[in-house]
């Protein structure tokens, strides 16, 4: 490709609403340009890596035995309908209607259609198993859509779903999309790791996350450095900190704290470290049957950890959801307002829960249920029964990991999701098939999705730096530009050149030849800016010496080559970027 | 690819509400599956007849120079209103409101948004000429979606937009997305005509339709196969056919002719010939001031005659609409009803126009303005005043041609559209650059579309049989299929069978194996109703003469041929396929 016969039209500023580094660069190199909140329209090299995604993507999948197809854009609602999620689906999905006042979606993922497919074109267990995907636009209506591509509303991704017999066989299709995905992401040419994720609504008994690893991440990662193990944060354990109960050594005492109504501001107060206190989280869970009560749930914390909302989830008694307490219910409850709630002598019986880590502590500090009070060397037995122990919290960087060394945490974002769906859809929408022994038998669903788009903004995150984006080659809207300096004046610089560029692409390379006539500092930002990992300078002031500069956009300095070793050189050079 | 591990699934039946060959057949053969009306799911075949499509217009359209990007699928009204067609815009344009009831439209097209792009991102004349396309789901809200893909709600499009400095650049651009068309097309393997098209709406001057000819496309076509004539019916100059009028020989006279409210039927009363007679038509122009009066306007044609309403919106006059008279305004000006009006004794005056056939015609018969009776021996300037002469009809097959030959009609399939837009959009939008002279100037646009998607239908219009499909080996899902008779129990069959396959592949032949455990007959069946051109049955009967047998899926007898010449023989055939 020659730059003049192409579109490229940087930006020295982004846009003011860009708050992160892909939303900015991708729209200052010309990748993306915004059509409204959350849709965009993407550009030539935008697209250029987009479709090098997608290839990688489609040719894992074939290799792992899926099938493509396609699956439209605009759903029927009766599917939905059938599946319970065009009522329970939030206001992310799209609701339409088109002009005869039917009922549509704009679909967000495709479980329904696939679920109707399978049912209607699979009858017989020899037809199993069968992971069909497609790559396709989807929209998910965000309130509040931004950071580019990274949280946009229309979007493109890959999203597969297998059937299976059984769930034996159905654990033996996640496996197989697994590896796929760990192949995907490793030819993809970025950090990143699978975690173990939670499950969600959806139920369902396995399923990971993979994430890029980028300090901008929206989600957290709690890995083992020593040990394979990496989970987000949501699922993974917390250990209990204190391996045994040590016995009381002080007494219980009612402790003033004026104006400490946060464990920090207690320990300060008492000169006590944060790790001696408790934090009281007050929750409330509301009844199935109106007639009954509302319950009310004291959760107790060591003052320097978190809630952990998705392990609360699943506390026994929290199967219909939870929420904060009222500050009505707190006082009917406390006698107290919040900032100095505590176990003891609550006004009326709430539920106590105990962090693992909790439950082994002794002498600690809690709220006293008075205004400007803690109790200090509050212990359990002692003065307090024991309480039910859960594990409540995030875990900490640096805690220790129970099978050896210690648990890091790291920021990433969610790229790629395998889930085990068991029957969920099946079942709603009777999706069966006969089994050997001539029975209807409901199949076993998982479903593996990809965010398109969004690798190409974690990329970017990932791999960029002041001057502009680092693409690894894989995804690299072209892997090598070359850069004549005078290509219109000199045609010593034109014919190496040239010659260079007729080498590289047939030898199968993607480049870039830039014949504008552009002054050297603005061609070389453009380049960095766009971020075409490798960069081959023509200039006469080499060609006096027989040399040509070879630069990786990582490298600091050029390589200068002799122009008969220049193709070599670069293709070397290719293959470690 | 082993039929093993992919998914085939063919039906007996196509569905009742398919109507014509290609939804019947891409149903049966489990080629497209449908979600609602108008909107369906591409199955494994499907969409790998698309992508051959799409791979061939991609490369047609880079070398004609056009870059792609990929512009959304769910646009911002603001956009729209701004060109006005948010409102003008019939209910095909879907239009959805967002969670914040933000107005935007599923896409039918893509001039507002490309031209906001364009004048965002085109400055200076430097930049061009240049030319986007995208490869987009569409969606038009058909009111009564139907045919398959041949006129579906949701489908896939191939549109480009070229911008220019002036009209003659444009021009250039016009035609060089001409040639890339008929290149598209030839490569596709389809028969097709370039045929010059109405203008329609949009205006500009110059627009060609690319029409795959086949018996059952909604379109006519006129063109002479003496000359490189062609055009849609709508637009096809109707030529007069009575060089020169003769003198009158018969007198006026006041015939009756009861219960004959029809040319035929009159012709036949009398005795006549039917191009004796001459048909009225009586239409309604409404005035842009209320105040004004509607005008009554009287079209002749002769009898045998069409009215084209393409034309007959181009009459000067017309400029603003025209309808058919009311019974009511019919009566108002010719005190009689409609069957037997006529230009002479009208009640109140009306405009006249005639025919350029019925403006040469002498001694003819038309209505008398009173019920049961006609005019015979009518003659313009001795009954009649001469009346302004326009061509207002339908070419009819065998109309001499004014350069020699005559014309014929054949009926086509429009699957592509060539576009001179002008200023329409660039206008509306005020997307201008700067000239070399400092200038903002509007660009001037043309736009280029391809349905992707119908052309699989199309395809299938023109080429199939009672069996099945017959693809054109350009987007046939498979190129070729080897059918082994007993591939499970014969060692020989499968290893002649597997090596071919190998053979085959390293040549780069899209090549399928059916490797399921089916009867011949159905193996056949299948791969006939899919369409793959090209058979290569290995059998041990064959093989014991050293033979397999090699059948393009048009010829009757299948070739023996010996097992070592296989491969080159599937090569050579191919290429006529």
């Amino acid at each position: 490709m020659h730059a003049s016969k192409y579109h490229i039209n940087t930006l020295k500023e982004a846009p003011s609403e860009a708050e992160v580094a892909s939303h900015q660069l991708m729209t200052r190199a010309g990748m993306i340009r915004k059509a409204a909140g959350g849709i965009y329209s993407y550009m030539p090299m935008g697209l250029k890596v987009l479709r090098k995604i997608e290839a990688i993507i489609r040719e894992e999948m074939n290799r792992a035995g899926a099938i493509e197809l396609l699956m439209p854009v605009v759903q029927p609602a009766e599917l939905w309908v059938e599946s319970g999620r065009f009522k329970e689906y939030g206001p992310e999905l799209l609701r339409i209607k088109d002009r005869h006042q039917r009922d549509f979606v704009l679909q967000p993922t495709s479980e329904e259609v696939i679920t109707d497919i399978a049912r209607n074109e699979i009858h017989s267990w020899r037809q199993l198993p069968v992971n069909f995907y497609h790559i396709q636009t989807k929209f998910r209506d965000e309130r509040r859509p931004r950071f580019g591509l990274m949280r946009g509303r229309e979007f493109i991704m890959k999203d597969a779903y297998s059937f299976d017999r059984d769930e034996e066989a159905a654990q033996l299709s996640y496996d197989r999309m697994y590896e796929a995905y760990m192949r995907i992401f490793t030819r993809l040419g970025l950090e990143f790791r699978a975690v173990a994720a939670d499950t969600g609504a959806i139920g369902g008994s396995r399923s990971h996350e993979f994430q890029v690893i980028a300090d901008t991440g929206e989600d957290l990662i709690v890995y083992n450095p020593e040990s394979d193990y990496a989970a987000n944060i949501e699922l993974a354990e917390a250990p209990c900190l204190i391996p045994e109960r040590a016995a009381p050594s002080e007494a219980l005492q009612k402790t003033a704290t004026p104006d400490a109504p946060k464990c920090e501001l207690v320990a300060e107060q008492l000169g006590r470290p944060l790790t001696d206190t408790v934090k009281s989280i007050v929750l409330a869970t509301d009844p199935v049957e109106k007639s009954e009560p509302v319950k009310i749930w004291l959760l107790l914390l060591r003052g320097d950890h978190e809630l952990n909302e998705i392990k609360t989830s699943k506390l026994p008694g929290f199967e219909n959801g939870y929420r904060f307490a009222t500050e009505e219910e707190i006082v009917e409850h406390f006698g107290c307002m919040p900032g100095y709630l505590g176990p003891l002598n609550t006004r009326k019986p709430v539920n106590v829960i105990a962090d693992t880590t909790v439950a082994n502590m002794s002498d600690f500090i809690c709220g006293a249920n008075e205004e400007g009070y803690h109790y200090t060397g509050m212990n359990w037995v002692r003065d307090l029964p024991e309480a039910p122990v859960f594990d409540l919290r995030n875990v900490v960087d640096g805690d220790p990991d129970p099978k050896g060394g210690s648990l890091r945490i790291q920021r990433g974002i969610e790229v790629g999701h395998v889930f085990f769906l068991g029957d969920k859809y099946s079942r709603a929408l009777n999706a069966t098939f006969l089994e050997t022994d001539g029975k209807p038998t409901i199949m076993q669903m998982g479903c593996y999705g990809i965010g398109v788009s969004r690798i190409a903004a974690a990329a970017i995150e990932q791999n960029h730096d002041s001057r502009g984006i680092i693409w690894p080659r894989a995804i690299a809207p072209f892997e090598v530009v070359i850069c004549p300096l005078g290509y219109h004046k000199s045609e010593t610089v034109r014919n190496i050149a040239d010659t260079l560029y007729a080498e590289l692409q047939a030898a199968g390379v993607d480049v870039m030849l830039d014949d504008r006539d552009t002054r050297p500092g603005i061609m070389f930002a453009d380049w960095e800016l766009i971020g075409v990992p490798l960069r081959v300078t023509v200039g006469e002031r080499g060609l006096k010496d027989g040399v040509v500069e070879i630069q990786p956009r990582r490298a600091s300095e050029a390589d200068r080559v002799a122009c008969d070793a220049a193709l070599n050189h670069v293709l070397e050079t290719l293959k470690s970027l």
